[in-house]
Order: C-alpha cells, then sequence, then structure tokens
C-alpha cells in the first residue's frame, strides 16, 4: 500500500487548476428590476482556480460563504459573493454559475389578462484571471417558417423555439431588459395565459412575422448591438420544428460582428 | 455491531416482494415486420417477484440469460426470454422493460424521397402474476389548433406533439402497425426530410386537419378499437403548445370505454 | 374540407374522459411542520375527468384557479385547491400532481453544523372518482453492500441511492414526517455540509450498518407500517451503485403485506 | 404587411454565421479498433458558417451527405464526411457533433467473466475556420475518499464518477486507447458484470487507492502528456458523492500546463 501512497503523495503536489463543486440546489432569494424580491430555487456550480491543492474543508467553506449571500443575489450584488469566495479560499481565481427560473408577470396582449411567465436566468462570474460577469436569460418564444408561408395555399408551420441570449456589460443590466428585447424578436412572444382574442392576437401576429432562427438571430444581435453598455454578446436560437422531430439552430457572437461607424458592416451579405 | 446484524437477519426474513436492475444499456438486435433486423441500443429494467430473498449474483445471472436473447429481439421472441428470466431466478414472476430508439423509412408525400423517421418503442413483459405483453411506441406528429383556425384571419398556430400508444392483443402485432395507425390520427404526420414541394404539403395538409390533442386521443381510440387482435389499449396524447410554455394533455384507455353491438356507447357525449 | 369537418364534429360528441394541462411551472408558497412557509417552484400537471367537451379555455380557467391559491400551499389546503377545480370545470373528478424541491435544515450528527438539504415532495390529489391524497417524498441517501463488507478484507462500496416513499392517510401527515421516517432506514443518512468528525461519523456509521435495496425497502415498510395513520403506501429503493454503471433496485407496496394481530406475516420468508 | 417583408429583406442581407441542425438521431456504423464494426445510434448536431443565408434545403441537403457515410464512421473516416459537408453547403467552414453509446467487451478481473460496457463517445470535427477533429469519451469509474479513508476506524465513502478525457492528436488515436488510459486513473474501474471474486477484488483495490477528483485529474493528465501524439487535451471529473446531494468536480487542460524538457513544471504545487 506503500506504492499508491507515495505515489498520491506526489500527484498532490502538482496542484491541479480548478476544482470545486457542481450541483448545489438552494432556495435563493433574487432583487427584481421594480425592487421587488422573487423567491426562486437556484442550481449552483463552484470552481476555484487555486494555487495549491484544495482543502478538505472546502465545500463547508463554500457553504457558508453561500449562506451569507443567498438572501440577496441580483447583478449588482453578485461581485460581493464572487470576492467573498475568493477571499475564503485563498484561490487564484474563482467562477460562480446560479442558474434559476425566474418569473416576470406579463399582460395577455387583447384581454390585459394577467399571468407569471417563467423564464432561465443564469449569473456567471468569476473573479481574478476568470473575470466579468455574465448575464444569460433564455428566452421561449414562437418561429413561424416563411418558406412554408410563402409555398402554401393555406397556413405555415409555426413552433416553440428557445432563444438563449448572454452579455457582458460595463453598467448594470437587469435580466428584464435582456428578456423584453428577447421578446420583441421572434414571429411573437409567448404568455402563460391568453383568452380567445389573445389567441387570435398571437396566431396572426406570428402569421405576419415568419422568421427563421437566422432571422432571430439577426434581430435580436442587432438590438443588442444599439445597446452602448453591452461590451460583448452571443444569440443563440432552437426552434423545435413542428414538421420535423430535429430542431434548427443558429447562432452569433458578437466576436463575429464588425461595426463602423455605427453601420453593422461585417454581418453584411 | 451485534444489534445491526441482528436487525439485519429478522428483516431478510421478511422478504421483499420486487428486486432487480434498472437501467441495464445494450446493443441488440430487433426483428423488423418485413424480416429484416435492425440493430439499435436498449434500456432495460428487469424486476423479479421472490418468494424468498435475492441471491446476491442475481445481476450476473440476468446478465447471463440477456446475452443468450439480445441477438435476436421481437414481439415473439420476447416471451421467450421471459421464461429464460423465470426458470433462472426460480422467481414466482418477472417483468422487464425493454425501451429503444427503433427507425423505420419513410417516403416523403410529394417528392418521394427516403428519410430514416426515429421512434420509440418499449416492450414491457412479464410471466406469472405479471402476465401479459404490453407493446408501447411513441410517435412524435403535428398538432394544428382548431379554435386558433377558427377566430383567426389567417394562420393556425401548430406544434410538435407526441402519441404514446400501448396495447395488449392476442395474437402478434407489429411496433410498425401500431405506429402507421398513430400517423393517420393527427393534423400531420412528421418525416425527417422534407423538400419543398412535401414541405406545401404538410403545412397544408395540418392547416385542413385541425385537431385538439383530444381529437388525437379520440381518433387512435376510434382506430384501435377496429383492430380484433387488440385486447386492451390506452393512448395520451402531449402536444408542446407553440404559444405557450407548457403543453395540452388527453388520454384515454380502453377501460374508459363501452362498446356495445359494435357501437362506441361509452365514449358518447 | 367539409369531410374533416363533420369527422371532427363527430369525434367532438365521443368525449375524451382526461384532459388537462402538463408542465405549467410556478411559484409556491409551501406551508412547512413547523408553521414557517417556504418558497419554492413547483412543476404542475392538472387532468380533469369529463362528462363531455374540454372547454377552450380550460387553461385560463386552471391558471385562475391556481393563483387563489399558490400563495399557500399544504397537505391541509390542497383538497380545497381540488374542490375549486372541480366546481370550476364541472368536471366529474380531477387529479393534480405538484412536484416541487423542499428544504429542510439538518444538523450534522457531530459538529452540529447547519445545513439546508433539498428533497423532492409530490403532492397528488384526486376528487371525485380520482379521490384520495398521495404524499410522496423523494430522499437521498447512503447504501452500503453487505455482500461487498463480507468478501473484502477492507472497505465496502457504497452510493447514493433514492428512497421513494407514498402514502395515504386518513389524519394529516407532514412530508417532514416522512422524510424523518425514510432518513432512519439507510447505511446513513445524507447532508449538505460535513466538518471532517462528521464524515468520519457518516462513513462509520455506514459500514456499521451494510444494507441491499431489499433490506432498505423493508425497514421502511416496517416503519410506515407502525403508523396507524397511514392507510396505504408504496416504497422503492434505487441504489446508484458504484461498481457498476446501473442501477439496483426494489420495491413493495402495502398492498404485497399481510398483517395479522399486528404481526407482519405476509412478508415472512 | 409590406414593413415586416422589408425588414425580413434588410435582415436577410446581414449574414448569420453559424446555422445548422441538432439533434438528428441515426443509426451509425462505428469502425472499432480491432478492425469490427459496431453498430449503435448517434445524435448529431451540423452547424455550417457560411459567407451568405442558409439555402432553404440545407437539412435535405445535410442529410443526403450523412446518408453516404453513416454505413462506416470511424476517427479515420471523419474528416471525408466533413469535406463532403463543407463542399455540398460551399460554407467557409463547417462544425459537426457526433455523440453515441460505445461497447466495449470486458473481463473481469478474477473470475474472468465477459460483458459489455457502455461509455459515451463523442466525434466533434471541423473544416475550414473551425478545423481540427476532437475525441472525447465519457468513462465511469469508482472513487474512494482519501480523507474519509484516513480519518475514519473502518471504511471509506466511495461512489461513481465520471471522467471525461476530449482529445486532439496528430495520427489516428482510437476511443479505446484513451478509455484504457482513463481505467487506469481512478480508484478502480468498472465493469458491467461481476462474481463475487470480482467484486471482492473491486472494493479491495479502490479501498487501497483512494483518490480525490483532483487526484485522478492529475493521473490522467500526466498519461495523457506522455502521449506524443496528443497536441491539446482536457480532462474533467465529477464525482456523484455518496455522502452529498452534490457532486465534486475538478478540471485541467493542456493549456494549463507547461512542460519544460519533458518535466512537468507548471503542474507543481
Amino acid at each position: 500500500m506503500i506504492a499508491q501512497e507515495t505515489e498520491r503523495f506526489i500527484l498532490v503536489r502538482m496542484a491541479i487548476k480548478i476544482a470545486g463543486v457542481k450541483n448545489i440546489k438552494l432556495p435563493i432569494t433574487v432583487v427584481q428590476k421594480d425592487g421587488n424580491h422573487q423567491d426562486t430555487v437556484a442550481t449552483i456550480n463552484l470552481l476555484v482556480r487555486l494555487p495549491a491543492v484544495l482543502q478538505p474543508d472546502c465545500i463547508a467553506t463554500f457553504t457558508a460563504v453561500l449562506n451569507r449571500h443567498i438572501e440577496r443575489i441580483s447583478v449588482e450584488d453578485f461581485p460581493g459573493l464572487l470576492a467573498d469566495v475568493c477571499a475564503s479560499f485563498s484561490a487564484e481565481s474563482a467562477r460562480i454559475d446560479m442558474r434559476f427560473p425566474y418569473y416576470l408577470e406579463k399582460t395577455a396582449p387583447v384581454s390585459g389578462t394577467r399571468s407569471l411567465m417563467e423564464y432561465q436566468c443564469i449569473f456567471s462570474g468569476g473573479v481574478g484571471a476568470d473575470d466579468g460577469f455574465l448575464l444569460t436569460v433564455k428566452v421561449p418564444v414562437t418561429t413561424l417558417c416563411p418558406c412554408s408561408r410563402e409555398i402554401s395555399e393555406v397556413g405555415a408551420h409555426n413552433q416553440r423555439a428557445e432563444v438563449t441570449l448572454s452579455a457582458r456589460f460595463k453598467k448594470m443590466i437587469w435580466a428584464e431588459d435582456l428578456i423584453a428585447l428577447v421578446e420583441q424578436c421572434a414571429s411573437c412572444e409567448l404568455f402563460a395565459l391568453l383568452k380567445r382574442p389573445d389567441e387570435k392576437y398571437v396566431t396572426e401576429t406570428a402569421f405576419r412575422n415568419p422568421m427563421f432562427v437566422e432571422d432571430v438571430v439577426r434581430k435580436v444581435a442587432q438590438l443588442t448591438l444599439e445597446n452602448p453598455l453591452v461590451t460583448w454578446f452571443s444569440v443563440g436560437v432552437e426552434s423545435y420544428e413542428s414538421i420535423h422531430k430535429h430542431s434548427a439552430y443558429a447562432y452569433v457572437d458578437s466576436g463575429d460582428i464588425s461595426v463602423k461607424n455605427g453601420h453593422v458592416t461585417g454581418m453584411g451579405g
């Protein structure tokens, strides 16, 4: 058994760079744009980049840090949590991913009926070498196929799609802002609750606004480019095709786009 | 430590009724209706109802049995596998669930282009107290909303849906037969590969054939009732609504339906 | 197009028995045993058994009902929600499944460190033909293999397992009670947060308390049988074997067990 | 409706960079290292980077290309598939991800019993700007906690873990080679089928070879570094802790490691 012990001893001296915990699930309280607080449930990953080995009590340490912050999570407060993690671990850098369902009240377009709509938010952030905060929202929308509408005498196939928009920014942006941006960019936005006149509106709006996944990506990219606070972004759209069993997908990130004199030239055909 | 040992000894004498293994994954060869063989990958659960305790080598025993059968799996051959399991375990009864993707070649409706379409099949069977073979197919289809079509000036929302049909029968039925039955019962069937004239056909067919999930369930139930070989069935339809984030769902099983003189009366409004 | 319309008309007259919505996700507030309230996030299915067809605005109706109740969900309050659903739908019967993560504070066995542990709870209930409330808890535990311990000179393989206990009862039972019952029945219970002396305790406790999945099922069954409030129960245990890629599984429900004069005889070997 | 049309026209001119299809599922035949062929089922994503817009028939085109290749997939043949995709799309570059379960026969360590073990393989490859082939294997193993063993009088907690090793290389490497490499690096490897003497061997081997996730990562990294054909790699290990509900995780990629004169110095503590 000595052999193995020695081997482990040697291995320990070659510090692994990234270690941590995955899939910690905890209730958290998120600060909304309107100042109210929302209680939800987060799945949390913590990865720290270490100068040396991870101490055995790392999970206890991390949980203690988390407990100091879970009652007030927001884009604004997240850097404080990260700094606290780094200090507690003497880590070179740390990265946290916190994914949670996020609910916003929406108003149906004609009847005005209110309902809660569920989105997914991810706060990803690092300090040190993994610097920078990344805010991601996942927004369900409808896409209606332009090709299908053009070639068919009646109707056009449409389906649920999901838009994933991630952004880095120099000044505070709210998840609410990114969600609102995305919901302008599809054939139609979704609602949790629709009465008949609303269903008519949604159906007709989608039909009059046919978009491929590429079109949705392009429109989201365009609107995000116009936001001077955003320093980097990516947008992906997956459409669960109603006439197939697979998905259509499109993606772009701001690194692929050149902007000259305010004109988007790099994206030009 | 004596206390625990004694406790375990007592507990062992109260035989647990059902024990087994879950999530064994193995390549299998399935016999098709056309006589050809199809190689696929199955997820297998085995549960045995035992008179006494499960022997320690149960997984080894089960795997040995499985290995004798995996090169030729079919509705016809499944009872042989079950009998072999029961004999090997001296079990009162045994139950196996074998779930696998199953591929059928389909021909696009206008262009005639061929492609492989994926379905899910489940062979569930028992011998002894858990007697009877249950064949389940999961078939993706399109549903187009009758309400949306009726109230809207143009278009109608539609989406991918999944039909789950399970059947018991007195004589051999093929998965191919159940799949073909289901594909007649939705707003339109799906294809892996469509050229433009096919997409026009699928779009228009769905528009002309609007169905709620209840309509699909009813039609599948009606056609299944007409098959004299079927002794019991259930059908569920889940529609991934394109204008909402939730699903619409409907279900019926043959126990809910009375048939008198060949007329379906129990389902009547 | 007349043909299809007529067909749909006929089909509509054969009322489907069960229809509803699946995967509605909403924040809810759950009443704890200690009287406090816990905010969490539920995934909700609603199925109603109808005398006739489902009205088009069913989701709007259901959501309105849900909104009247989501701020106070408990075993005690659930029947009120169900009655409200039935009345609103003029349904013969209704069934709701509400699944949510549920958090309880636990105290580490030696250090006394506190942490929140996540469980899954399911409230399933019906009124009318689907009468009866079913409370389900899913509790993660450790199992340590008796066979491995017996045959090995050192160590014994152990792994995470999940116990699913469902119970019907004549008088109020709390999820907290079922969870506490289950946590006594495995090789060792789990904790979200352990310091070194706790880890020593958990390791040694599991080693001194080896159990197959059948043993865990048997012990949970025995303790549940002793609760006079429980009228029916089932218990299943799935162990994610650390030496295999598949799971071991065992299951029993109270229908399989005969109890005579307070003695469990039906389970006898 | 003219407004929308015009908008779409303008948007179309800003070519999206990446588009494609996701979740195409097809049976494929994989060439094994021993020259035999293995039938399995793949989930395939295709993304192409385009100079202009995606043509409407892109899925038909891609499926036609796939069909020319699915009967013979291997590390060796994959570049041919990619080149065919690029040529067919006039794409600047293309990227395919093909994920499939892969089965290898293993021999139990003492009894010599043979069984099929399931792994996950991912072939990811690009031509053009997304140049390079990445081979990924996911290998289930056991980890036994060194800390738990050290502090406990008897036993040590252990659990299933998954190692994900991805590698780029200058000359042909087989999935079989990467899997064999990983299986030397944990507390013990897993088997689909073990008899009692094998279970004793596996239990004792794990106990005598305690490893944190960091230790496994380090050992995999060390062995991979010694392979002169590998030009880049990453290794991540997730351990499904048996005493917690969350996972432990560690990761390193070759970019984090400096090698000087054959000595791994960058990893030094």
